[in-house]
């Protein structure tokens, strides 16, 4: 078993690194932090290129196999990136989708400008828990290796195609033949009494801007969810909890 | 009106001690960051002692009139818990209820400690947008009046009656009549048909604990979410969204 204890090793720099969104789009790595994120990626076939694990704790990863390295709490408090430092630290590489696994989705979620965190991994969470067949993270969002984003994800972030769209263009290409369901506060559609038929991309907003005009002509039909005072707004990650349990399940 | 520049002006540094949970239980006091908050807080009729406000933005405060002191951004940026500092920090006296504040309400929202503040607060928001007449916070809780909370609640911290209690016996004594509602992933009864009949109230438990044996043995009925697959869980935000969406709309 390997073992690596010194801040000033190069797999610990090359970790630290992967921190930030630069090296991570270019070496198209991210970080796992904790033993329920490194299982569920080991589980769901993440090629897990190492992981440094806390020397007390190698027990528990022999799973891991060859891919372990044993390692102090010094370490695991340089490469992890929460405040209190896990037992397990793992780099593996990412899972990226394009237009063409979109192919067969009958049921997309599309996130426009989305650049909260933890929104982002939990929206994800949420749409595998209910049957969502694809994510379309549409113009600005943030990135989805983001380790928030993969700690709110929780064993998600690659169970269904997330994919990165930039351009109105592309999108009106590939969603042309789709119910395109905008959810807004405006419109007098109750999602209650809202009815959904496959294939359609059900689209939201950022919570600051909403959807765009662009998106909103786009849409074919409008639906909000009902509150108690029109004064209200909902979470984000609520909003999208909301309307994919009644359309999806 | 009031100008204050120097981090060794007595205010700065007890505004400071407002961070921490200490002080604000002490004082009965907490902070308020941003317009947005601060507008909310001062609509709803919060007791505003004072407020730091950007001296390029004073302005835009005029509503708080002689409660306003003029100020810097170094000020801000020691005075705010954020990573960017607002153009306000406000602070404010804490509504504080008690059990009495529960005796006329019919639909309550129970958590049982939950201790992530981001979820506490948003859980908040949710239950004012859907129409939730009260929330306990049952157990060992994290504080309402963190900053953190403060911001995710978005306004609603002080809308319905935010209740801690502790012990059981008091539970017990208080929701005696109510129809008790447990939502637990392993029962049978499906949101989708279930139905509550007011007065009731609705627990959930930690995302990392579930339900304690003790409530669930108090729970007069049980109810799940409608998931793809049994191995997906929800975030606690999501969860209380879409069962407080069912229920209560």
């Amino acid at each position: 078993m390997q073992e690596i204890t010194s801040l000033n090793n190069n797999l610990v720099k090359e970790t630290v690194k992967l921190q930030q969104k630069k090296y991570r789009d270019l070496e198209h790595k991210f970080i796992l932090e904790g033993y329920k994120c490194v299982k569920e990626a080991f589980d769901a076939g993440i090629d897990i290129e190492y992981a440094f694990v806390l020397e007390e704790k190698v027990g528990e990863y022999e799973f891991l196999s060859e891919k372990l390295i044993k390692t102090n709490a010094v370490v695991l408090k340089k490469v992890s990136t929460t405040d209190s430092a896990p037992d397990v630290v793992a780099v593996a590489t990412q899972k990226i989708y394009d237009e063409k696994d979109l192919k067969n989705a009958k049921k997309v979620v599309l996130l426009e400008n989305i650049k909260d965190l933890g929104n982002l991994g939990t929206i994800l969470r949420t749409s595998v828990a209910f049957g969502a067949d694809a994510v379309v993270l549409y113009g600005d969002c943030a990135d989805l290796y983001n380790p928030k984003c993969v700690r709110s994800a929780v064993g998600n972030l690659w169970k269904i195609p997330v994919v990165y769209i930039k351009n109105f263009e592309k999108l009106n290409m590939l969603f042309a033949s789709y119910q395109r369901i905008a959810t807004l506060p405006r419109t007098n559609n109750l999602l209650k009494q809202f009815k959904a038929k496959p294939p359609y991309v059900v689209m939201f907003g950022s919570e600051a801007d909403g959807l765009s005009e662009d998106l909103i002509e786009f849409s074919t039909s409008e639906v909000k969810i009902e509150m108690v005072s029109s004064v209200e707004s909902l979470n984000l990650s609520v909003s999208c909890a909301v309307v994919l349990y009644e359309l999806l399940t």
